[in-house]
C-alpha cells in the first residue's frame, strides 16, 4: 500500500511533484591548528566568492519572480561579504590563532552577532543585522565544508517542499511557478506558514510531526491540501485519481473567478458583506483582485512593527488614507487600533516581562495607558476619515469602562481637529473587537453604546477555552464549532441587531466553510477573511438559502460538542465541503 | 495632617503599633587581599558562632510559638554551619587566595548554590538545600559586616511589619502575639501574603507601592485592614478613634464565635452550606475551629508538590481518608483532582516550557494525558470513599468530551476495585470546577451529566477578562462583580437547578461580603472559603432575607460595570460592609 502521511489541512489544492527537502546540512566542524596560513586564507576567499555568486543569483531570481523589494535582503547579505571589517577580522583570526578558516569565521561572526543582538532590544535594525550575519555565515560555512545549502529561490522545477517549519524568510523566497505545495512537521491552521500558503494559494499540510523524517529527497509525492493527506511514491492510478481532483479544484476556482465583480447574495437573495483582512496598504491589490467588498480588518500594528520608532501622525495618516482611497466609494474600511503586546513586540517600546503575555498588558490596555501613542493614532485616523468610509475599532476591550475611555479620547481629538479647521468625516463609526468572553457576555450593554461589533474568533476561542492556540500540547481545544463558542457568537449578533447595530466577524472562522452556513443562519452582517478566501465563500453563499439556515444555527448552539456540530453541518449542508 | 498610605485592603482588623521594617541590610563588600590569615579565620569563626547562636534562638522561639514542624527549617540552617566541608572550603579559600572572609564565604557558597540549583530541576530537595545555603550565607555575611538582619521570629514587642513583599518563609516566622499586622509594597488580594494574613487573622494592606519608602523604622502607625489605609504618626484623637474601631471589630468577632456550632440560616430561614477550602489534612483543625460545614475544596496538588516523587496510591489514600474522617458524619468533602501546571510545578514531572502557562497544559489536561498518574489518584479516592461522603471534581474542564473521558476512567477504576472486593461507597458524587468560560456558557449541557458544579471564581474571572490576576499592570481587570462574571455565575447556578443538581462556589468570591448577598439571591447552594471567613459570612447571612435578594441579583446581572454593582449592593444591603 502507498504510504500516507496525515496532517492538518492548511491550504486547499492538490500538488503532484518531487519532494524538495528544505533542511540545513550538518555544518559542524573541528577546530584545527593550521601550518599554512596562506592556504587557509585562500580557502576562505574561495568560500566568500562562491557565497557571493550564490547570493547574486538568488537575488536576481527573487527580483524577477517577486519584485525588487523582496530581493533587497540578499543585497544586504552581499554587503556583509564585502565588508572589509568582517573579512579582515576573519583573516586576522587565522593569522593570530593559526586556526582553520571554519573556526575563524565562527569566532568573528559570533562576536558580531552577540554585539548586534545586545543592541537589538532598543533597535530593531540591529536584530536584522544579526540575522544577516547568521545567514551569510551559514552560507560561507557550507562552502568551506563542501556542503550544499537549500536555496528555495533557485528551485527551477516543480516541487513540493518538505520542511520542519517554514519561516517568514523561507516563504518570502518561494516562487509559485515551481513550488506546488509544502508540508511541515509543526504548526497549525492559524500559524504563519499556513496563512502564507492560503495567501499564495498553494496547497499545504502542516503539523504532521514526521514529514521530514519520512519523506526522502526527490521522491514523488501527492499532496492533498483539502484532506491533509500526502501519498508517498503513488501508483499511476493514484496519480490519475488525484490529477482529476486537481482538475476539479482548478475548475472550481475558475467558476469562483467569475464571481469577482458580483455582489454576495445567498440563493434566496439575502446580501452579506464579504470583506478582506489586510496588514498594509500593499495588500490592497489582493483585495481588489479577489473582489472583496471593502476591508473588514486593517491590522495597524504592522505600521508600528515595521518601523525603527513610533510612526508619526503623518506616516500613519498617509497609510490610512491610502487604504481608504484604495477601496470602492461605497465600501468601508474597518481599522483596528494598535494591537501590540501578547506575542507582538515593538523594539522601541519595551513591554514588561509577563508570565502570561496573552493575559497581559496589550492592545487597548496599552493604548489607554499610553495615551500619547493612542492620541497620535486617533488623530491620524480622524484626519484620514475625509478620504473614505472609516470605521474604527478597539481591540481587546473587556469592559464598558474601557470602551468609554477610548471613545472619550476619540471625541476629544476629533473636537480638537475640527477646531483646527481640519476636514473630518462626521460619519466615522466606532466599534469594538469582541474577542474577550466578558465582552461577548455583556454584548447587549455594549450594543447600546457602540456602532458595530467585529468578532475576533481566534482570540475569543482561545480565551473561552483557556487554551493558547500556539501550544501544541493542547491544540485539541481550538474548537471553533464548540457550541459554547457558537452561543457567544450568536448572542453578540443578536444583541447588535436588537439595537440596530452591525455585526461583523474578522477571525479565521469567517471564511471557514463549516462555520459560514451557521453564521449565515445567525444573521452575521459581514464576513471578513483572507482575500484569497473571498471568492470561494461568495460561491458557497450563493448556493445556500439563508432562511433555511436559521434552523441549522439553532441546532448548532443547542449541540453538545465541536464534533457534533461538524457532523450536523455535513449532514444538513452538503455544499459545505 | 497625618500622612496616609493607601493600598489594597487584604485582611480585616485594626492594628496600632510601631513599624518594623523587614528589609535586608546592604551586604555588599570589597574583596581584599589580607596579610594575617589567622586573624581572618578568627573573624570567620566568630561570625559562624554568632550565626549559630541566632539560629538556635530563632529555632526555639519558632518551636514555642508555631510548633516543631515550622522550626525544622532552622535546624537545617544550623547543620549547614556545622558542615565541615562548607566551613573547611571557606578556610581553604582564605588560605589559598589570601582573601578576606567575606569574599571566601561568597565564593564557596556560590559554588554550592550553583551545584544544588543545577540539580534542582530533577530533585526538589536540592532546591531547598540551595535556599538553605543562601539564607545561612546571608546571616554569616551580616555578622562579618556588623549589620543586623531582621529576625521576624525574634520580635518581642507589638509591631506592624513593613515589607516589600512577604515570602512564605517570612510568614512562617510570624508570631501573632507580637505581629499585629503588615503592609507591603506589592501584591493583590489573592496573593500569598494576603491569603496568609486572612488565615492568621491579622489585618493587612498590600499593593501600596511605597510603604517601605515612606514608613520609617519604629514610627507609630495605625493600620486599618478594612479600608486599606495606614496612618503615619497619628494624633491621639486618631488613635482613640481607631482604638474604638478595633474594639468594635473585636466585639463583632466575639459575636461571630458564638455562631460556631450553629447552622447557616438566612434571616428568613433558608439554609446555605458554608464549607472550607483546605490544602492538607492538617488544615482540618481550622475547619473544625471555625465551624465550617464540611470541606468544599480539598486542593490535592499539595500532596504532589510537597513530595520528592509522585505520591503513591497508599499515601494518597491515607490523606483522603484522614480528611473524610475529619469532618462531621453528615458533612461532605469535595476533593479536586490534581491541578498541576499553570504556575504550579512538580520537580519530578517536567512540564513543557510554555509561552502562556495559564492557557496551557494543566489540571485535567495533564490528567487525561497522563492516565497513569490520574488512575492512581482515582483509585486512592475511590478506596477512601468508604470513610465518608466523597465528592470528586475535575479542574479546568472546558468541554463535555473531557468530562466524559474523566468519568469513564473513574468508572473503570471503580469497577476494578469492586471486582477486587474493595469496599467503596456507591454514592460518590462526580462534578466539575467551572472556571473556564466555555464550560460556564454550556452549563445546561454539563448539568445533565454531572452531579454538581463548583465555581472557581479566581480563574473564571481571569479567563473571562483575559487578564492574569498576578499581573500588576492590568490588575484593574480583576472584577469579580462585573455583570459579565455575575451572568456566567448565575447561568451556572440556574442550569444546575434546572436539572436538580447542586451548585457550589470555592473561589475568593464565596466569602466576599459584597458578593455574598448577590450569590444568595441567585440561590447558590454552597459557599466554600478560607476557614477564617466562615463565621463572619454565617453572621452576615443570618442578617439577610434570602427572598429579598433575588431582585438584587437580577439588578446586578443587568448592571453595566463592576463599580455599578458595588454601589448597588452598598445601597441595598447596608449589612454588607
Amino acid at each position: 500500500m502507498t504510504k500516507q502521511i496525515k496532517g492538518i489541512a492548511a491550504s486547499n489544492g492538490v500538488a503532484i511533484a518531487k519532494a524538495y527537502k528544505l533542511e540545513d546540512p550538518d555544518l559542524s566542524f573541528d577546530t584545527r591548528t593550521i601550518d599554512d596560513v596562506q592556504a587557509e586564507k585562500s580557502r576562505l576567499e574561495a568560500a566568500f566568492l562562491e557565497s557571493k555568486a550564490d547570493l547574486e543569483q538568488i537575488r536576481d531570481k527573487a527580483a524577477a519572480s517577486m519584485g525588487e523589494d523582496e530581493a533587497e535582503v540578499f543585497n544586504a547579505h552581499i554587503m556583509v561579504l564585502e565588508d572589509p571589517e568582517f573579512t579582515g577580522g576573519i583573516e586576522q583570526a587565522i593569522d593570530n590563532d593559526k586556526t582553520n578558516a571554519e573556526a575563524a569565521v565562527k569566532q568573528v561572526s559570533d562576536t558580531y552577532i552577540t554585539m548586534f543582538e545586545s543592541m537589538a532590544d532598543t533597535n530593531a535594525y540591529m536584530a536584522e543585522r544579526a540575522a544577516d550575519i547568521r545567514d551569510v555565515t551559514k552560507r560561507v560555512m557550507s562552502h568551506l565544508l563542501n556542503k550544499t545549502l537549500p536555496n528555495p529561490a533557485l528551485i527551477n522545477e516543480e516541487v513540493v517542499i518538505v520542511a520542519h517549519d517554514m519561516t517568514p524568510s523561507d516563504t518570502a523566497q518561494l516562487d509559485r511557478k515551481y513550488v506546488k505545495g509544502f508540508i511541515t512537521d509543526v504548526g497549525g491552521r492559524t500559524a504563519h506558514a499556513a496563512i502564507m500558503a492560503r495567501t499564495l494559494e498553494i496547497p499545504a499540510i502542516v503539523g504532521t510531526e514526521n514529514a521530514t523524517a519520512e519523506i526522502a529527497e526527490d521522491e514523488v509525492v501527492i499532496l492533498d491540501g483539502m484532506d491533509g493527506v500526502l501519498l508517498q511514491n503513488p501508483t499511476d492510478d493514484e496519480i490519475k485519481t488525484y490529477q482529476e481532483k486537481a482538475d476539479e479544484y482548478a475548475a472550481k476556482k475558475a467558476e469562483w473567478a467569475k464571481l469577482k465583480d458580483e455582489k454576495t447574495l445567498s440563493a434566496d437573495g439575502k446580501h452579506f458583506t464579504l470583506g478582506a483582512n489586510i496588514g498594509t496598504p500593499k495588500d490592497l491589490d489582493g483585495v481588489v483582485e479577489n473582489g472583496a467588498e471593502g476591508v473588514g480588518l486593517y491590522r495597524t500594528e504592522f505600521l508600528y512593527m515595521d518601523s525603527q520608532e513610533l510612526p508619526t501622525e503623518e506616516q500613519q495618516f498617509e497609510a490610512y488614507k491610502a487604504v481608504l482611497e484604495g477601496v470602492g466609494p461605497d465600501e468601508n474600511v474597518t481599522v483596528r487600533t494598535m494591537d501590540i503586546g501578547g506575542d507582538k513586540e515593538l523594539p522601541y517600546l519595551p513591554l514588561p516581562e509577563e508570565e502570561n503575555p496573552f493575559l497581559g498588558y496589550r492592545a487597548i490596555r496599552i493604548s489607554l495607558d499610553r495615551q500619547d501613542i493612542f492620541r497620535t493614532q486617533l488623530r491620524a485616523l480622524i484626519r484620514a476619515s475625509a478620504f473614505g468610509n472609516l470605521w474604527i475599532m478597539f481591540p481587546m476591550v473587556a469592559t464598558l469602562s474601557e470602551f468609554r475611555q477610548a471613545r472619550d479620547l476619540f471625541e476629544e481629538e476629533k473636537a480638537k481637529l475640527v477646531a483646527e479647521g481640519v476636514e473630518v468625516s462626521d460619519n466615522i463609526k466606532l466599534g469594538i473587537m469582541i474577542e474577550i468572553p466578558a465582552a461577548a457576555v455583556l454584548a447587549d450593554k455594549f450594543a447600546q453604546e457602540v456602532d458595530f461589533f467585529s468578532i475576533g474568533t481566534n482570540d475569543l476561542i482561545g480565551y473561552s477555552m483557556a487554551a493558547d492556540r500556539g501550544n501544541d500540547k493542547i491544540s485539541y481545544l481550538y474548537q471553533p464549532y464548540n457550541p459554547s463558542i457558537l452561543r457567544l457568537v450568536n448572542y453578540v449578533i443578536k444583541s447588535a441587531h436588537k439595537y440596530g447595530k452591525f455585526a461583523a466577524m474578522c477571525g479565521e472562522m469567517a471564511g471557514d466553510p463549516i462555520a459560514v452556513p451557521i453564521l449565515m443562519g445567525m444573521g452575521l452582517d459581514e464576513f471578513s477573511m483572507s482575500a484569497t478566501s473571498v471568492l470561494s465563500t461568495r460561491s458557497l453563499m450563493s448556493r445556500l438559502n439563508a432562511a433555511d439556515l436559521e434552523g441549522l444555527a439553532e441546532k448548532a448552539i443547542d449541540a453538545e460538542t465541536n464534533e457534533d456540530v461538524i457532523a450536523l453541518v455535513k449532514a444538513e449542508v452538503p455544499e459545505a465541503e
